[in-house]
């Protein structure tokens, strides 16, 4: 018997990076998984436990955000217009300074309210007091791949503190919620302390999730200083002995990348367009990543660069992006963006055989989306209008874990009155930027 | 009295590239013009004829697309992940083999449609049978900048033809329809027909609205061809004797700037970065067109291109796009944007004393706009939600000419439906890429 039976939708199909979408198909889930996937008709829909009508909508997998700062929407917009050493040093920094853990719990919210609303099913989230992150995962009924950031000036008892908070939370709420262990970067953490986290997260079974080389700039002062680029500095301190997370690589080398191809441990890059642009960071070149088989995932950053959470604009920035950056408008075509989003988000995420595809066995993580606005009109290509047309708004229906979360855009889990009634009060302390000392300075 | 009370809106005000947000404020409108801006409550509502409840809303001047192909919606994601050359012979001048002069009056409804969605009251469309696309602006209540788009191929007596358009339609519908003459370039014009273009406007008093410098390469291929810059021929062919719309200039050189600098008539350019990028096009340098003093103005280009008609996503881009282009994320500021977006947009579609602004004297070309979705929230920075969140959807109320034409959504004056269902037959026809010949041929 179908616990949940999605009725007559039109579904995404990506199969070696080619889309297709097959029209009038109902999807069976059991559980928390997708049994079956069938024209529909072909399907007794009378024994469902519940019926979703989703006749000319589309479903496709939930978006997977491979690198973000969610609770950071406490200070969307308030970044603006300044360059990257300015945004941390006279902007961010400054804020967190003010950070208290009950911030993190209702900035969390307020960012799964956001991504749910555009169709993201799970976040690989890089922050701090992720107790708090992590309580809202379990409210939000999303996914969530959480880490506790450290810098090495915090001392080396952070990372047993991190491995713990890790251990207590990895496989809860019926394995929506894993952990990672997550130091900020190489330009915050000296080698000895991630040479020890690397060893802790190989003896815990976690994987890392790091900052790296987010600009060449970086990459440069990194080799005046210590000799290496920042990316060997990490194959050096042994964290490419564990699964990793890269957020941004913008500024590898072609021998950081060959690094990359070669590694055994599956490792994949947090590509955040929007962030790069708005910081102008420069761009990372995904289509030479690709072509050496380096998976690369979607992120959206935190809200205060990016400003959004909304993956449909990371997608389209990336398939834009890439034909501008190597300026052949054949590059990173309509599937490849598609399959950017969909499978290789969930390698990087390190859920690959579980999700980022619509088929039988997969994590019921699915998402229905309304094509018949006037931006679609006509309607002459599904996969293009995905890539290039969607508005997150478009979004009506969110299922995650086989539970629906949303529903014709009506929240079934978080309240958004609830959520800002809880922030507007902190708002006037998170803003403020005179504490003394900020809690860290950025001086690659 | 007055005609129409927006009441309680917040009212975002642009001076001198500052911007800023008068908090609940009323703003009254007399025929079609904007009459006073007050702060709610000083001014007695009770005699108004109409009154739109805005409490919350963002009032700002409705967006204006300096260049569009609006009737090519009918081709919409039908041209994907192609290069220029293929773009147009494989495509585009394949299907426009194809095009009947009905095609235009239902392509041009949609193209509208979705552009009063997305908060667009006011459009330079380049395209073919305009008598046609006329009507449909007269139909939909928004403001239209018409030019016939010609080939020197076609034969010289379309100057006069589409000279007889102008004249005809110039100042209709309320002074809503205003016309201009529309050689297609100078890749696919040649001196003799671009000069009498050129004395035709004159004689008319008509501007002119052309393609030019799309990329680098077309500048290349002009400085062999015609030993002239693409924009050195429209300046010796006299096209600059009469105010114009230049769409893109992405390949001008650094002499083609200065020519454009110094001007005596009224020029423009106008912007489409999602095109350039889709497309692999380059992109324009707008920071230094803006500090020469050229207007930019903001552009959707055709949504086979685009692939949507949303000026939102423009101003996004441009900003992004800029700060990336030149490396320094303190370029295009938020304000700056709005102001690309607004007052400089007006000054490229030759209405700059009268659009792009929220002042009494202007025409009351208004749109109202929810902020209070997750995507805004906290909503710290109004203008930086207007740059870097708002989603097209998030447009509530349009007002053109002091008229609503749409209301919380809900279109006064064109209908999907029937548009639709005079679309979809057309499709088969209009799909076909066998045609021989094609309309033209792109080879610069």
């Amino acid at each position: 018997m179908a616990d949940l039976l999605i009725r007559g939708a039109r579904v995404l199909q990506l199969r070696d990076e080619k889309a297709s979408v097959l029209p009038d198909h109902d999807i069976v889930i059991r559980g928390n998984r997708i049994d079956r996937i069938a024209p529909t008709g072909a399907i007794d829909a009378s024994h469902a436990r519940q019926v979703v009508a989703a006749a000319g909508q589309l479903a496709m997998p939930g978006f997977i955000n491979c690198h973000a700062h969610a609770p950071m929407a406490l200070w969307r917009g308030l970044g603006e217009d300044v360059n990257l050493e300015s945004w941390f040093n006279d902007y961010i920094w400054q804020f967190e300074a003010n950070l208290e853990p009950e911030d993190v719990f209702w900035g969390m919210q307020i960012g799964l309210l956001e991504m749910i609303e555009a169709g993201i099913t799970a976040v690989s989230d890089h922050y701090w007091h992720m107790d708090y992150a992590a309580r809202a995962v379990e409210k939000a009924g999303t996914r969530a791949l959480l880490g506790q950031a450290m810098f090495s000036g915090g001392g080396s008892a952070q990372i047993d503190e991190t491995a713990a908070f890790a251990k207590r939370w990895d496989g809860q709420a019926n394995g929506r919620i894993r952990t990672i262990l997550a130091p900020h970067a190489p330009y915050t953490c000296d080698d000895e302390f991630l040479r020890a986290s690397a060893r802790k997260a190989e003896a815990i079974g976690a994987g890392i999730h790091i900052h790296v080389a987010e600009t060449l700039e970086q990459t440069q002062a990194s080799l005046q200083r210590r000799g290496q680029t920042p990316i060997a500095v990490l194959e050096a301190c042994g964290i490419f002995d564990v699964p990793t997370i890269l957020a941004h690589a913008v500024g590898a080398t072609p021998g950081d990348l060959e690094t990359l191809a070669d590694l055994r441990q599956p490792t994949g890059i947090a590509h955040c367009p929007k962030t790069y642009a708005k910081l102008a960071m420069g761009y990372s070149n995904v289509v030479e990543c690709r072509a050496l088989g380096i998976a690369v995932g979607l992120g959206t950053d935190g809200a205060v660069s990016n400003n959004t959470l909304d993956l449909w604009e990371a997608m389209r920035l990336t398939a834009l992006g890439q034909k501008q950056l190597t300026g052949d408008a054949e590059n990173l075509t309509i599937a490849q963006a598609l399959t950017i989003a969909g499978a290789d988000s969930a390698r990087v995420y390190g859920q690959g055989a579980e999700l980022g595809d619509l088929s039988p066995g997969k994590l019921a993580d699915i998402i229905l989306v309304d094509l018949s606005g006037a931006h679609h009109l006509p309607l002459n290509s599904v996969s293009a209008s995905l890539v290039y047309n969607v508005r997150a708004g478009d979004v009506q229906t969110v299922i995650c874990d086989g539970q629906i979360i949303m529903q014709n855009r009506e929240h079934r889990r978080l309240d958004k009155d609830e959520i800002m009634e809880n922030i507007r009060p902190r708002m006037e302390r998170l803003r403020r930027r005179d504490r003394v000392p900020k809690i860290q300075t950025y001086n690659p």
